[in-house]
């Protein structure tokens, strides 16, 4: 918690019973300057995710009465949920999806933690970029206020600006994280483990985020050694789609760094 | 340094000037059990090589009498180093490269460090593997001797083993920073910070390695969300490559995931 005096007690519901709405819970949890209640569709899950997060389940009442409900349900569910909580309450109605706009519902905002939950290995929230979306700027303002009880980064995010953000995040996460499994698969075949490369992928990422990553790039492709892709192209034979990945990212390489 | 006490002082010569040498002559400075010098074609580059890390140059004689000498040069180099070196010394000649094997000379070893050496952030040597080749059990133990010296990771591998292992080492980090430098152009477009993402990788990178990359995969792909990959590769129609890269990676995704 960063900033925990503000106001006498805010009203937060957190709808979901997910692993986005496990560490908002587990996030606001820890601010005292907050009444925080969880609702959702499937009481016996609801029951169970209350229990192992140590919050109460919103009445009624409760749920009118909230100032701010966030919306931690799957993409697809985030419309019906919406228009369920818009017949009940007026408080404020975020989603915090990365792919959903603020288009989705009349008066939708957006409050959208930049990371990846898996319930496992549960990342330091203060750490978690959070960027806000919404029409109305006392809205935005009452959604950065939240967002800066528990992170540090807290920014407003025009919807456009959001779809390219997430299009960037599924190519740093998704496809790094791909590329990792057909490393391991590629590392099996001599039984070889993935654990071999965890300090060489831990500087790259380091490296790319300290001089950018157009200065950190190196490899075959960086110094065009066609002899080591005409190599490598040759050992990916038997896993064609993984070929065709491995010549465009080359030749993307070698097109961003002429000789 | 590990382990310091084992001889009297082995006579270790790095070969080379670049960032790999760089790293061997730093790691290998902390070893007192150790005798380095340093030798290159270029002396004006090595002088100056041997002032910034504090290492003497080898005379002729040091040459001679070296026990190991550690070739670091660019693998087009590599060949005529041995030559060179082969008729002035009968100390083990071993090689730093990924990609070159140990039939690129008579008796030829290697000594790889598996990690990327840019000059600037300079990696903690004891965590980074280095992975040993040698035709000779003789010239295998002492070159694995001669690592534990400086590593915690020592381990022998076969050069077939190698090639699979430099071509996992590609994908992990070449490509995982050219999908970070694609990553900063899309959101530049937004006027987005690429730090933005820096808490996500990290945690992508921890989860790959402490899961398993398998388990870990999230992200549109791979709950079969065709509505926002067809989105994202609509935005990506001023990048022909990149959006033919993303619908590769995501169609990998998909198979690996089927409903």
């Amino acid at each position: 918690m960063l900033n925990d005096t503000k106001q006498s007690s805010i009203n937060v519901l957190v709808y979901g019973y997910g692993n986005v709405a496990a560490a908002l819970v587990d996030a606001f949890s820890a601010v005292k300057s907050l009444k925080l209640s969880v609702s959702g569709r499937d009481s016996s899950k609801l029951n169970q995710f209350a229990e192992k997060h140590s919050v109460s389940i919103a009445t009624e009442d409760e749920i009118s009465a909230a100032e701010i409900v966030l919306i931690a349900v799957k993409d697809d569910a985030i419309q019906s949920v919406y228009q369920q909580l818009s017949a009940t309450t007026t408080g404020i109605l975020a989603h915090t999806s990365g792919t959903i706009g603020i288009d989705v519902f009349e008066d939708a905002a957006c409050f959208y933690p930049l990371q990846t939950f898996n319930g496992i290995n549960q990342p330091d929230f203060s750490k978690i970029p959070l960027l806000i979306s919404a029409e109305s700027a006392q809205v935005e303002a009452k959604l950065m206020s939240l967002g800066r009880l528990v992170s540090q980064t807290v920014q407003t995010i025009h919807p456009d600006a959001k779809k390219n953000l997430h299009l960037a995040a599924v190519l740093a996460s998704n496809f790094i994280n791909t590329l990792l499994d057909e490393s391991e698969k590629i590392l099996q075949k001599s039984d070889l483990s993935l654990e071999l490369l965890n300090p060489l992928v831990h500087q790259v990422v380091e490296n790319a985020f300290s001089l950018s990553p157009y200065k950190a790039q190196t490899g075959p492709a960086r110094r065009h050694d066609l002899g080591v892709i005409q190599q490598h192209l040759k050992m990916l034979d038997e896993n064609p789609k993984m070929a065709e990945i491995y010549s465009l990212l080359s030749n993307l390489i070698i097109e961003k760094y002429p000789k």
